[in-house]
């Protein structure tokens, strides 16, 4: 199934899954082991532990699920709701979209709050809803903290003071898949009660892993919510977490030592430098967009995301177009435009285990598919903005000092 | 997470997850790469075809679901069953009462049809209820092929005649974890209406896809189900395999890769060969725990499992010493007893990637425990037992013929 | 050992070792076995076979030592010649020296024909040599088509002609170390009669096998060359290869299959192509120096290299900074000046499994690099010429058409 | 290159190469790397302390050139003599046959000292040799410590105590190829001046890499010895290991730290566990042999190597069909007879990272193999009895206590 090899290696800024680093895969490679002897506990302990440094939690309880993000969703709703339930959710782009669909099937009663594409979710109708609400009627408000179709990062602390600013008990449900280990992110500052995010995203692992990650006030929650689940049950987790053994059912012994390997590079870089890496990238990413003359289709500053930037396109060009041609010529994978923006933007994932040159290689490929494509791009213009700012921001690698 | 280390091979004995082949590690030793590009639709596509191969299946249609054997088994619940439907399901060890306990939470309403641990599915009551069942209230019967607790495999061609000879309506949903592509299976010829495996068990694979497959109808079913359903439901995946995209949310790349690989080993070998050698492997370790004078948990010849044997001890031992003194001095990974017969039995897995001389190390070692644990076994009478039918049924390797 | 550990990937621009392709690293990833059962002659067979294309030749006899370059070195020269022998060897930069110091060192008589670092060898001396030698004292002219120290490619084709015209018989031994494989190289058509190169250099293998091929004439001389010699004795190995079993001593049989795999996409790129990608990255590396107003090393277009470039420095600049300052701040790999231009020269290796984002990814690097060493580079200068370059010269990918 | 697939494990147990552990696969699954920058040399120097230590050395000085076990001996002799030298060389199998062989090829004038195959070293010989050798005319004892053809050890401190009380100076060079590790062997205590071994022995890693450790006299030898020399020559490794840069030419980085994590489970065991497992093993394989009613080829017990065992198959049988037919029908890799003892013993390797269970499978798969090829063989006897002995003498994984 190599048929579509081609020279060198493939330049992946899809935003996930994302470039595993070679250590994981190394951890990776390797047999199956008896998931019920000593080993696998004592590995899955150690995991636990650490998966919440990078929720930035200590009162929080994660769980493993062998599943995606979009499991890792149903797991956070069924929990914690039961049927009927009112909750309130944003929709700004395909995955919030996405989200919502899920939430509606599952047959919550979801107050949707619409933005246009490329703004982040609306408080303003949020703080109106809660302030309608005096007798919390609101079981939950559903938001996800960067949509990774737009490339938009919602203001998580904002949302908590305005439940705060209401005393309103509704649980804050958080959609942390591309942001979580990449942009700032603070389950217990921010009163999040649950987050989530996937293995293939920042962690920089394969897709298998929904991690899923509880306050004690979710936790509570789940003992009386009555949407019906099995397979996303957190109950099951918590009586093997009791026994010690901790798998209701078989997990995946790869993943599980990839992840260990993908923590431990995580804190030998230190989480905040992890965030502040993103933070170069993202930023060199959107002076280079800058460079070329095209438009980000974030609308503000305020929620531009440091882990995907989705470019709009002239109205000449076929997003779509881009994203083939730079697979087909150069060996690089970008982001398609998802429905209504599809044909419109194309995206750049800047998120997982990635550097300054990489990115670089990246933007100059980009230039050349613009011109490709008929855009009158000056070829370098893009890389040279970037390359400015990171040639002034770049910390030496601490190791080799 | 090393510490575990002991020189030389782990020999994996448990019945799942098992021993995966060097090429399927070297397949799954890879990157990340975009799902979007026409690379991964392609792969999937030759997947679903040869999948439905190892189910014996010319008119199904397989799933493969990011999840393990209790998420596909909710999978096959969800999608053709509504809540409150009545089904009919045995209960002949641990995971036949997982899988009940799956359906009561799903809120369907279970007939269980219960045996001694060590017996199989007992078909009389299901034929007196078939017979008292003219308005056809039973929605569906439930029925594990192979008990991985007990080494029981059950008819599937009994419970097909049954429901033919009663044109009973029902559907046949059949848990194969650990009997597809190990034991004799037909999908078809069954007229079996969903069927299921997991990745980790005879198809040698890591933990991470939990495989089902549906009939025509089944999908026909699935239709009108009322169950909720979202990361499970069957309708996501039909559109996109109508798209040719195949995926509603981002899969494991590795897996399907090691997939592709996995299943043109099992081609290159035969998949009618491959279940000979269940069948050579199975019937070897039956001779060895005569020779040890021990008794199988499976207590009719009819029921005797080709994928796992569970050995049961005399009283004056604890079955888990068995398990965990094997693994502490021989590197030997056995299954335990679970639940009702925790204590009394170990479990010899046999399934999977394994050949002649792997079993006869294994059996080697399970003596020299059985020694050490205070059993009066003469070293050597199992090997010897096993070799003599071994050394008459063991066929050349094509290849090297 | 990974404490040099930096985030994203290394990317490695030294003239060798350089990047191997996934696909080799996944082939190599493998148990030993025995190399005198019928499964490793049967794969020898087939790469001393294919191995010939890559060196253009049909008549040529192929051995892979399990040695390096310089081992390599050491078989064509004891293979071929007696000690007192009279050979012309070219001294044009650290690796012509190496090989010299060699056969001075094996007790040759050698003629050594320097140029200045930077220039090709100097074919007016070794006419003259050769007009001045009726009777046939030289036995061998050795030379080094690529020149990795300074990126100065030789003209193979013009010694053949000078020989012909004096209608000399001496051996033309070839150190094609970096160039097979990248650089156009005909062993026959030239009448190359020791061709030799290194698994680490554009096979893109890891270091390993040094692959020696012999023309009938070389053979021939190797029956009375008097030289002492053992491990690298080609009698040894053609006693194995005539009774089919290869190898007189044990093989790497990770690195044979790791050469399977790299000879199957060297094919599937098609060699020609192979050697026009390094035809297009070399040139635009060589416009990205001139725009960043630096100097080749090279003095002469005629001897521009395609597989390394050799990029002089400002006499204020100490160029190993370049290099360190490289590694510890973008995680980028150069080569070092050596020898007499050490300090003077930084290399910038472009050859093996690259593609035109990777380069241009190490572009910017070094331009970055350059304005932190206090060289006044305009950021995107070269990148943007490189890039006008490559984006009209890069072909699309055929499988992906 | 697959065509050889059978399912399940091979069973590796020729004599070299050997099982590779899993973690040593996976530390070797990585990219190639700038060896010039520090991280490689930092790697290299801890590998030359540690590689001391399984020398039993703290005074010699270790050199790992990228080779196999025929270089380090070409390497352990022109590093240390000049042509025409005197030494004395045991011929008792087909390793130091090709040892002696080199050796005359290399202009040394050997004193053969043969044996019968099956017997060790003739120390009577060399006692009367030294003894009428006053002036010194012998400059080197050459001896193989395990003939690996034969399954024979010899006694090196007996050879060491022969020289003390001669008070001969001539040198004690050692082929340690199938011992150092394996076998009880102490470079600095039985004063021997070269040993040497390869990475496909006990190490238990890929061929790739002679090991060739010097004692100071040695050193001090090499500095007059006249063998020609350079790609084996000590002199260039002492230079760069001055300079801290370690390698004169590129190593193989990927078996560098293939080394690292070989040493890191070896010392995690205890060297002294590693040689009582072999012990062990060996022992519990020559019980084996005696129970299936074999004669071992070593003719005494004191040469009883616990690396290799050779077994004398009965004048009916011809042994290669032993061999073909263990590969053929149960994926188990045998030795074949060499030379003298081809066609009348075949050959069970018991080195390396391997464990009792893995012996214990080998062993039944030689007793049906037995049977196969008309030896009336009782099916069982064999792993009776070598499990009889193991299961006294098996030690509890330590680090699962």
């Amino acid at each position: 199934m190599d048929y579509v090899y081609g020279p060198g290696r493939n330049h992946l800024f899809v935003p996930g899954p994302v470039n595993i680093p070679d250590p994981v895969i190394r951890a990776m490679n390797r047999q199956n082991e008896d998931y019920r002897s000593p080993a696998v506990p004592a590995l899955t302990k150690t995991l636990l532990e650490d998966v919440k440094k990078i929720f930035k939690t200590t009162t929080g309880t994660p769980f493993l699920f062998p599943t995606t993000g979009t499991g890792a969703w149903e797991s956070a709703l069924t929990n914690t709701l039961s049927p009927g339930d009112r909750i309130v959710s944003f929709l700004i782009g395909q995955f919030s979209l996405l989200w919502i669909d899920q939430q509606q099937r599952l047959n919550f009663k979801v107050d949707v709050v619409e933005s246009d594409w490329g703004q982040g979710a609306d408080l303003a109708v949020l703080e109106s809803k809660l302030r309608q609400d005096p007798t919390h009627t609101i079981k939950a408000i559903c938001i996800v903290h960067n949509e990774t179709a737009t490339g938009v990062t919602n203001d998580l602390s904002a949302v908590r003071k305005l439940l705060d600013a209401y005393r309103h008990p509704a649980l804050l449900l958080v959609d942390g898949v591309s942001s979580i280990c990449a942009l700032d992110f603070r389950m217990d500052e921010w009163g999040v009660d649950v987050a989530l995010t996937g293995s293939q995203k920042a962690l920089s692992l394969p897709t298998g892993l929904g991690i899923v990650c509880a306050s004690p006030k979710a936790l509570e929650a789940s003992k009386t919510a009555k949407s019906v689940r099995v397979f996303f049950d957190w109950k099951d987790y918590l009586k093997f977490y009791k026994m010690g053994t901790y798998w209701p059912y078989t997990p995946s012994i790869q993943l599980l030592y990839g992840l260990r390997t993908a923590l431990d590079l995580i804190f030998e870089e230190g989480l905040d430098n992890v965030i502040k890496r993103h933070t170069r990238l993202g930023t060199a990413t959107r002076l280079a967009v800058e460079a070329w003359g095209l438009k980000n289709c974030t609308q503000k500053q305020e929620w531009f995301s440091d882990t995907v930037t989705a470019v709009v396109v002239p109205s000449y060009i076929e997003s779509s177009d881009i994203v083939k041609h730079a697979w087909k010529r150069y060996n690089l994978s970008l982001g398609l435009g998802l429905n209504k923006v599809a044909g419109k933007v194309f995206r750049i994932g800047h998120l997982g285990n990635l550097n300054e040159l990489q990115l670089l290689g990246c933007l100059s490929g980009v230039e050349m598919v613009l011109k490709d494509v008929g855009y009158p791009v000056k070829l370098g213009s893009g890389v040279a903005a970037a390359a400015a700012y990171l040639s002034n921001s770049t910390p030496l690698i601490p190791s080799r000092i």
